[in-house]
């Protein structure tokens, strides 16, 4: 059932389902039985206890993983925050759905299906220095466009996202949930001068003193300093743990998005591994502050769900291997007892 | 052609082929008209470079990896250096042939081929406190083992190593090209006790000790204090630079195999990335001496070309996203210029 107003969101949150214990102890138990010294397998052995006890079943799969990727604009690129004009994320839609994008490989050669979702691409939201970025129907509306892609079947979730400015958005949502300011938070995203990195921390501490008696609430957060693909992605990984479906992160922008949910429910995202630690400075202090330990550090910064997608490729063997693996017993092999 | 004993081993090393410098140059060309800010791929792009220089050719492809695991038995296991019997490196040999092991499962989730090279499990090495671990003409034997194995049509190898015993050879072979002793280089390997572990490196320092005249040249190194299966992955290794095919190292073994090489020629390596870290401390601290920067650090120790298997998912993703995204040009997308 989609959401209805914030109050519906915020109390959707409050009675999150836990991990299922008997999948995650079956998949515990299997892991011990297999060919190789404990804990060898290090984190992919977490891994499949995690994707089982979160998919409720053993052994896990991985045969529907689903990227999506949601876009949006935003008023705030009229201060000059992003390198790219704002026609970038229309010309960028369009190559997502050409296939052309990093992610569009990533997601064919991992096996997963992929959709983008453009959302009021030629109305952005309102430039939160002067306003709310949304109205409360408009961030319902953008909660329920994640809400709605997220597919009943799929078995592991990605999300992306591609919204020039972005990065601007999820550094005001970061110091708004978490604390300090502007400079704090600020990166150069798609490639600001030092110049516009600190017209950025400028434009995100004009953007929390203007809405600072809405800080006290994460989902009002969301709607005064938010984007529409963010909300989206917030929807999407809400709906994604009520569908028992495990959820890979993604990079700064979408776990700016994620935080919300952690911010209402600090075991909200329990469902939900880090894929990477991006290039971008908030990312790690964001991952520190969720309590993610990510899987990939490899200097990305491309957003879209790339981390998060080639992070399918590790969870993808950790599953082949917890599934495939010959037992100690099977095999005859001595377990050193 | 084979090596021919240890001076022909040298020999081949002096004269080794540089990268490719065209095709990796028209990866970078490409690399930058991508649709993406510069830079944003991280390592991928890296990696797509590197795989195009010494592929020798533009684009660079995935099509035939190759996974090749030596297994080898040591007679310094008479010390009580491991905590598993010799035997079960002859049981791990079968459970590789019969497909239950856990590199089976990531050779398969990647699309690479696979094989198992057991080389006189029987007849292990000398105990290298004693004896040479090899005769000369064993350790070529061995060598060629993994010269051989190397197909001329792979376009990317991985090799892996099965050995009861061999995290000691890794340490003391360590120590032998870069100095320190053996609580330098020994760690916990398949799991020994503190107790093992400080045995692990009395051992180490005896066999230092045992073939000290020998230790200023690399071959006479591997001969002395070496085994089978490093010998073949050294072997494997070289064959792989000369028949243009890009190495994902592995663990601490194969990079201990691997540092005979760089010790040889500074630049032996240089067609080699280090697919991961392992939990072995050893590893790190000799991915430092090799300056290689590992790819994955996810807690794994298991050997067998995991890690490094495991690497090939990222690789897999550089590929894909170098040779198919669209360009600036193609998409209609504005490159911020």
């Amino acid at each position: 059932m989609p959401i209805a107003d914030l109050n519906d969101f915020r109390q959707k949150l409050t009675a999150l389902q836990t991990i299922d214990l008997a999948a995650a102890q079956a998949a515990t138990e299997r892991d011990s039985m297999l060919t190789k010294p404990p804990g060898a397998l290090g984190r992919l052995e977490e891994i499949a206890i995690w994707a089982s006890g979160w998919q409720r079943k053993h052994p896990p799969t991985l045969v529907k993983p689903q990227v999506i990727v949601f876009a949006g604009n935003h008023g705030v690129c009229a201060q000059g925050v992003s390198a790219f004009p704002p026609e970038v994320t229309v010309q960028m839609v369009a190559n997502f759905e050409n296939g052309g994008a990093a992610i569009n490989q990533l997601a064919k050669a991992f096996g997963a299906s992929f959709s983008v979702h453009p959302i009021n691409l030629n109305h952005p939201t309102q430039d939160f220095t002067k306003a709310p970025a949304m109205t409360e129907a408009e961030c319902i509306a953008a909660l329920n466009v994640g809400w709605n892609a997220v597919s009943d079947t799929s078995d592991m979730l990605i999300i992306g996202e591609m919204g020039i400015g972005n990065t601007t958005i999820a550094a005001a949502l970061s110091a708004a949930l978490f604390g300090g300011d502007g400079k704090d938070w600020a990166g150069p995203g798609t490639g600001v001068s030092a110049e516009g990195l600190s017209l950025k921390a400028r434009v995100i501490n004009d953007g929390l003193k203007k809405h600072s008696q809405f800080l006290g609430d994460p989902a009002s957060i969301l709607q005064h300093l938010g984007g529409f693909e963010l909300a989206a992605m917030t929807g999407a990984i809400l709906a994604a743990r009520i569908k028992s479906i495990p959820v890979i992160l993604d990079g700064f922008v979408t776990c700016a998005a994620a935080a919300i949910l952690a911010k209402i429910n600090s075991s909200a995202l329990d469902h939900c591994i880090s894929g990477h630690v991006s290039a971008e400075p908030g990312h790690i202090l964001l991952l520190n502050h969720l309590g993610l330990d990510p899987l990939l550090n490899l200097g990305m910064r491309l957003g879209e769900g790339s981390g998060a997608a080639l992070a399918l490729g590790i969870v993808k063997g950790a599953l082949a291997t917890h599934t495939g693996m010959a037992s100690f017993a099977e095999a005859g092999v001595s377990d050193g007892d």
